[in-house]
């Protein structure tokens, strides 16, 4: 039993506690995020790098009337522990309990719905900007991890944020970096300086008088010089912030609360916009997670003493993976790009195997698809493997950088469809809609591993233009028993007798073929349309649609401006007369919760398909 | 008649002319651009601003083996007539004429089909990868505006590309600041020993050689503190650059043509990622757009000795614009946020009237959506006034920050639909269609400006969530004779006696109300369903709809996705039997034309919708 967070209900219950309380609260929170998440899955290893962060945070901010906005908000979950919900703790990421992002229905506290990176500044700096308009005296505090300065909406922010009359705090948590013992030493030393009220006075001269230290330029620039990234040069430069209008204080250790709280309260004193940059180690206290951050970054499940997670086995990014190595063997001219997400695309084995053909573009989506289309037109064979929710961010790369430029290239686009747990913000049920609308793209939509291999060498190599191979989160689903996969693009699958047309394109195939074994119980005879490449629509498959006196579509994804739509504007051009019924998300944006509550809910498993046939069937 | 240009028919010609005869080339090109634009209208200030730098790139360069990318592409007037197509250059913006972007169908010499702003560098590094990895030793050139660097594009493709193994040179060309005549010698002085190839080696050597001058640092530093952007600063502190790992030359005088050719070819002797700074001047030799350039950004026609534009009158963006103000005197909320369209939007007046409560967020639509949020927040009714094609790039930001979040907020969506001339990149052909996927978001049409005004205050006051109005470049079409604007969702107009239905929404209703006139002569019955709100589509509508027999439905944006489709398919579920055909622009670029005759082309204008109807119900 944690013996102070249960006297936390709120951050006022926490201003309460001794300052000597602090670290055992600490480690407290630490523990219990370890248990939970070792159940629960989550994002650890970030979570344990802001504990003392958060603390600091809601010793010194009055939220909710001062605003602590977190980027991306895979880290909230001490924010949620100290502001009222540490009883429900235990339920977090799972159905009906708490969201494992920030979510204004939770709390007063948590600011915005959160998922996407990046955006915490401007979302920031626009509160700001309405409480100086409203003369109101908040403080706004964006929390923003490194990672998210390699995504460009960070820029656009600081551009419009700095030199402005706000009360804006940007905390830069930096918890990749290792900075070498003697630099730390002397940055620290700056950064005691700085956090200093009176810095604010006397900034001038205290500059003055560092910039006059011969040895203080040396050793800095010299570890500058090898660190390993662009952006951390640019962070550790600290005068792009200063040029961009913010006063920038720090490095300082992310992990002592007592600083923390020093620099919090400096920051708070100056009333113009401020940058306070804090060092912080992903994983922090546990071990494993300390060694592998990467690993458990969002983790599953794992054991809690050794770290171990359960065995996930073959998986779709793990089939694309493989793939991908197997094609590079052959053609020298195939490129993999990734967004910040190599693992998680399963292109690890690629990144080592080609490391000259390999591009991480950073958390920049926009950026990665026009470099795409810079290596096609060259002359290579870029793909660029990205989350299905992500791949919103390109929208307009994908229509006036790929699609307006006629060049070849493939987007293997992962976690299409629902993805469970993570919840609102990362469903992927946008991108059929959305690459529906742009001109010349094909897409595919493999349901099973043969099919996602069959088709990336299609898109690869059979067709013009830039291609699209969609595919959901995990593993394939059961392939039905008398299915023989055409990796055409269309199959049919059923019965011969049948005057009911169940139409469909990836995973959910095998529920649809389920329920037409079911409902052939039921003296109803489905024939099932598999459509696998759902960008153009195959006008045969439409032909043999028509056909059918009752149709049936099922779409996971969004309704208006999908693929079902499309199917039936077909249809009815055609002089279709028949029933027509589409089932798909309804203009809304499904919560968390597992993928099989999820298609139960919108009535796209085997359940639902059943009912909604069976049921407008008897009516009519 | 131009002599030296004449001459010039490919690069080679260019290399061909005496050092000396550059200036008189550069003389005979402005003339010709002030010239042909007074007639053609275009991007005339930017291109005065690159005539040496052109000429210099072109000189020093092998185009096509080495590839320019032009940012945005509207400055490469100079460069098509460098590159072949003097002859043509009198049809720039007209019909079938040379486009006023770059297009890869014109010459080898496009790298790119332009049109966006902040792209250059990510196609251009993509590139240069593609040469690595093939072993070629070609050069890629991206010119990229001041401007575009409050794009964060631009940052994402920086950070990927510094330090890279490319042979990749960044124009940054800055056309807005005017540094003071001290500061600018000095920057001179730093750029002629830059440039100088001997540099390279001698570079640390030279740095601490310029920093032990203790007149140097310090003017140069209370310049850049009086300068008005934050970017501003954030580019003339050269050490961005050299931290994102590029090796920086500059800033030097974008006019002066040995000055360019000498820094370009130090540049090209390095052999690593360079960016050079370079200062022009917008509209340069020609006084009035010297003075106003940004009247003469993108300009109709004008009279080439005095300047005057034609009178141009009232347009939707004024009427927007008035309304803005008018709204924002009686609602201290109503806050006002362009992406650097400030005049273009109309929102010049309410900028002036109520600067506290007016936002440039720069070209950032990404940013200005999710600061949006932000605001709305706060308790402010921000309303972002974007261009449609512009508003592609919001896709994710409209879904994570707007949508997601429940918020009051309207965009204010200009240049829905075709907008002509500018071309293939800038068709605000899409907005219909992705809103269309964007759950609780309502989409309001106007067609006429009294539409316009009714349409902001419901979007504004009575309506939940996200609202967007959408409206057409330019002018209100003639409102038809016995038409009465009813303000709500939907307005019937047509004979009583009908049978068939034309469905539309905005500024083609105009075009679709003649066509019922012209069909009804033909023994044609029509009464045309005009959506006013095309998000959710009223019940109401739909229900009077499905007692047509025959349904034409013309839709001024792309077809797949849009919102005949989703009308298609409300008819079809609601066991609509009748005829149905849907008109609109179907997976295609238009390109550069005028309005009418894209209309025309596309059938959505009133000869098109008679000849589709008539043509339908003859064959039917």
């Amino acid at each position: 039993m944690e013996k102070l967070l249960t006297k936390i209900k709120s951050p006022e219950d926490l201003k309460r506690l001794q300052e000597s309380d602090l670290p055992l609260l600490a480690d407290e929170i630490r523990k219990l995020l370890i248990d939970t998440l070792s159940v629960n899955g989550g994002h650890l290893a970030s979570n344990l790098g802001v504990v003392e962060l958060t603390i600091a945070l809601h010793r010194v901010f009055e939220s909710p009337r001062d605003a602590i906005v977190w980027d991306v908000g895979h880290q909230s979950y001490i924010h949620k522990l100290l502001t009222g919900r540490y009883d429900r703790f235990s339920s977090i990421r799972t159905p009906g309990g708490l969201s494992g992002f920030t979510r204004t229905s939770e709390s007063e506290h948590d600011f915005f719905n959160s998922g996407h990176s990046s955006t915490a500044l401007s979302a920031a700096f626009g509160l700001s900007q309405a409480n100086r308009i409203k003369n109101k005296e908040s403080y706004t505090v964006a929390v923003v991890g490194d990672g998210a300065f390699t995504g460009g909406m960070v820029y656009e922010a600081l551009n419009n944020a700095g030199r402005s009359d706000s009360r804006l705090i940007v905390i830069l948590n930096d918890n990749e970096m290792s900075i070498s013992p003697n630099v730390g030493a002397l940055a620290r030393y700056f950064a005691a300086i700085r956090a200093n009220p009176r810095y604010v006075k006397f900034k001038a001269g205290t500059e003055r008088v560092l910039m006059n230290i011969p040895l203080v330029g040396k050793p800095l620039a010299k570890a500058v010089y090898n660190l390993k990234t662009n952006i951390k040069n640019l962070i550790y430069n600290s005068t792009m912030f200063e040029d961009l209008g913010f006063r920038y204080i720090g490095p300082i250790d992310g992990h002592n609360i007592d600083q923390l709280i020093t620099a919090l309260q400096a920051a708070k004193s100056m009333n113009i916009p401020v940058v306070l940059h804090i060092n912080t180690v992903k994983g922090k206290g546990f071990e494993q997670a300390e060694k592998s951050p990467e690993v458990f970054h969002g983790i599953s499940r794992f054991d809690p003493i050794t770290g171990e997670p359960p065995v996930s086995g073959k998986s779709f990014s793990g089939v694309f993976g493989d793939f991908m190595v197997q094609t590079a063997k052959i053609d020298p001219n195939i490129c993999a790009v990734t967004a910040a997400m190599s693992a998680g695309t399963g292109l690890s084995a690629f990144s080592s195997a080609y490391p000259e053909r390999f591009f991480d573009a950073g958390i920049a989506e926009e950026h990665a698809t026009t470099f795409c289309s810079g290596l096609a037109k060259g002359g290579m064979l870029p793909v660029f493997a990205v989350y299905s929710s992500f791949f919103q961010r390109s929208y307009d790369q994908i229509i006036h950088d790929a699609a307006m430029q006629e060049l070849k290239m493939v987007f293997a686009v992962d976690r299409a469809g629902f993805v469970g747990e993570d919840g609102m913000s990362h469903q992927g049920i946008f991108d059929a809609a959305f690459l529906n609308t742009v001109p010349g793209v094909t897409v595919f939509c493999p349901a099973y591993y043969c099919e996602l291999e069959a088709f990336m060498q299609k898109a690869l190599y059979e067709t013009d233009g830039a291609a699209v191979v969609r595919y959901p989160r995990g593993k394939e689903p059961a392939l039905p028993m008398d299915y023989q996969p055409s990796m055409t693009s269309f199959d049919f699958y059923g019965q011969a007798n049948a005057d009911v047309l169940l139409v469909t394109y990836g995973r959910i195939f095998s529920q649809c073929a389920s329920a037409a074994t079911v409902l052939s119980k039921q003296d109803i005879h489905c024939a099932v349309l598999k459509l696998n490449v759902i960008k153009p629509i195959d006008e045969k498959a439409l032909q043999a649609a028509l056909k059918m006196k009752n149709i049936f579509f099922f779409e996971e994804g969004q309704r208006h401006g999908g693929i079902g739509e499309s199917f039936a504007t077909m249809l009815l051009e055609n002089g279709y007369g028949g029933n027509f019924n589409l089932t798909a998300v309804d203009d809304e944006f499904p919560i968390h919760d597992s993928v099989d509550s999820q298609l139960h809910k919108y009535k796209l498993d085997t359940a639902g398909m059943v009912q909604t046939v069976a049921e407008v069937l008897n009516n009519g």
